[in-house]
């Protein structure tokens, strides 16, 4: 079925306020084998008729968000009525609920919060345990002479749509749609390049009759959908895995740090970090993760040469000869790193963000990562030419990815 | 002018990316007198084609976003270019920019990356530093025989469109928009709740005939906004800076690490941090800041009690006595860590992120946050209930605005 959402509000058209709903009604619904065709906002007042006029001939479901409130810019619930035919009516039970939460929280009651028991005649009431604006569902074809989708209004607060979205539309979406057969699968890949993802298996997986694939890139990370058939989904997850394997790090919505502070707890293993041109980014993404604390021991973040000799006894030497960027102090920081932190493994980056600091040997961008293990140590040189954060997040995926390898193919 | 804003991507309706370019647009704009009258959101393929159609006739500036990369998916500039009814051309110097960006990144080219030059004739290409889809800008009616409004297309991702929005898109903009006298300002205010701000100005702001007020709140952040008529502004500016004062931290866009980074490097003094619940935050948003290195050392992530011992030689009898989470702590690690990173000043955090660890006595939330200086160690102690990353967020911007505030008034 076509499903559009509509979102209303001028506030939303500012900017000023985040929309949070299209995310998570396509969740809730995707289950149900639906899929949002399109998605509009438009501010309060006559822009939601327009839309409505346009939006009734391709929605079989439409989704209205915004709108409900007691103010005069709430307006939803009557140019509905209106262009559906139908007459607005006082419900009784909902004034009286009305009535009982003012009173509950001593607030005094107003014309204005009465309007809010107007809705058009034969509209479901979907209650709002949250707040005083209740949704509504008008099925399709509520007045048989004006056609018009499957309708629900829906308060603009998601701590007021969420819970009524699970308590109420949804029971009403199951009762008229025919939830198919057809299923998602997501793989998530770091440090290749979106094009060079595609070449491995764009072809090959487009091939599989009926199968949807899809990419989203972001720095160091390429994520890969296929939705469709199962049959045809297990036919190309068989050509996903056979093509890039060990490079897909989850298969469901997981960060990198995740699976990494996942997979050293399951080996009761621990890590400590060494960052210079990262600058605490590794740090910081993976005490972001809920649990990092059974893994995680420090990091130096040795900014400075002088702190990479004051915190982990780099040799002033190595630094003189090589230069700070350099493979011999990405090694040496590693190495002592783990040491001094007495951890499992260490990384430690050190390398050039920008905007300045490059030189024609090594230019900005240039970046040596290393692991130290319990057998060995191993450094990366690589190259990522970009906008400092975006260089953080390219040398921190690398990072992770290195020791990712490591876990996943170590004894 | 009627602005409109085009969406298009699969992800944004699976709901798997948020959108951020509605946002970041109406705010762009904002100053030339423009507001978004209405944005949607279709997937790729021929979705996209239907609502162009419907557009054209509605917008008199259309922002494309997505579709411009190199996967079969990608297909914006070709459709563009069909409705408007241009040919689709190679552009010699943006092949040339594009073998350079790939040669120079030691990645193989393919015929896929090659379509990322082929544009409708005609159009403007708005160079792309962070990425190899260029934007472009088609002028209104740039085949006379084709009704067509601006058209600006530009990628999907964020890092790579603002840049391009600021650099490119706003020129020309200015270039056919007749940008109204009213003039806007932004204050930013840091570890201040949204109602505290608005208690302490909205009444007297709004008294000033022909001024919109507005707020925006991040966390351990509210930025307000002022718009009207120069003499309107300048009576508001007045109110604002009477009642927040030393506790506006910039009139820019500035971020609190880059006000401190300027601070310091103007004062020609150093930082290093102390960091365990923030796990890496501070020393990361200080690295993000172009100009770092020349003022920040090192951070000390202690994350495990046992690093506080080993980094910091933090008694491990304190620890005992008082528990990690504590003021006697706190206080050691800013101390230890400015005396060992030998810099003019250091910020240590303790605190308990969750979602385990609290106690009735310290629950989840409670922080410690120290400044040690040349002449004295203060520490504050706070209390931030909320999700791991937002009490990061939270504690890193009170150890900054301590920080801020110590630089401001001291000597």
């Amino acid at each position: 079925m076509r499903v559009v959402v509509l979102n209303t509000g001028t506030e939303l058209l500012l900017g000023d306020v985040h929309d949070a709903h299209l995310a998570f009604i396509a969740k809730e619904i995707f289950p149900l084998g639906l899929r949002i065709e399109e998605r509009r906002t438009v501010p309060d007042g006559e822009a939601i008729r327009n839309a409505l006029a346009e939006l009734f001939s391709r929605a079989e479901i439409l989704f209205v968000t915004g709108g409900l409130g007691p103010t005069t810019d709430d307006i939803t619930r009557e140019i509905i009525a209106d262009v559906v035919g139908l007459k607005m009516r006082q419900d009784p039970q909902l004034l009286a609920s009305l009535r009982r939460r003012l009173a509950a929280r001593g607030i005094k009651w107003t014309s204005r919060i009465a309007r809010q028991a107007d809705v058009p005649a034969g509209a479901q009431i979907l209650p709002n345990e949250n707040g005083s604006a209740s949704g509504l569902y008008l099925m399709a074809n509520i007045n048989p002479r004006t056609p018009s989708p499957h309708l629900f209004l829906l308060p603009g607060p998601p701590r007021e749509l969420q819970p009524i979205f699970r308590a109420s539309v949804m029971p009403i979406l199951r009762s008229f749609v025919q939830v198919p057969a057809s299923t998602e699968r997501l793989y998530k890949i770091a440090c290749m390049g979106e094009s060079t993802v595609e070449e491995a298996i764009g072809e090959k997986v487009l091939a599989v009759p009926g199968i949807e694939l899809g990419y989203c890139a972001r720095p160091g990370e390429v994520d890969v959908r296929i939705i469709g058939k199962p049959d045809a989904v297990a036919r190309a997850e068989a050509i996903i895995k056979s093509q890039l394997g060990p490079s897909i790090f989850s298969v469901t919505e997981e960060d990198l740090e995740e699976v990494i502070v996942k997979l050293l707890t399951a080996r009761n293993e621990t890590l400590a970090v060494a960052e210079s041109c990262t600058g605490g980014l590794l740090a910081n993404r993976i005490t972001n993760v809920p649990g990092a604390s059974n893994v995680f021991v420090a990091a130096y973040v040795c900014y400075a040469n002088q702190a990479k000799i004051d915190m982990l006894d780099v040799d002033p030497k190595l630094i003189e000869k090589h230069g700070a960027v350099s493979e011999a102090v990405a090694r040496g920081l590693a190495k002592h790193a783990r040491t001094y932190a007495r951890s499992t493994y260490a990384l430690a980056t050190t390398g050039i963000a920008g905007p300045t600091g490059g030189s024609r040997e090594k230019p900005v961008g240039t970046i040596y990562v290393a692991l130290a293990g319990p057998d060995e140590t191993v450094v990366k040189r690589l190259f990522f030419p970009s906008d400092r954060e975006t260089f953080k997040q390219l040398a921190a995926q690398a990072a992770f990815e290195l020791l990712r390898r490591k876990l996943i193919t170590g004894a």
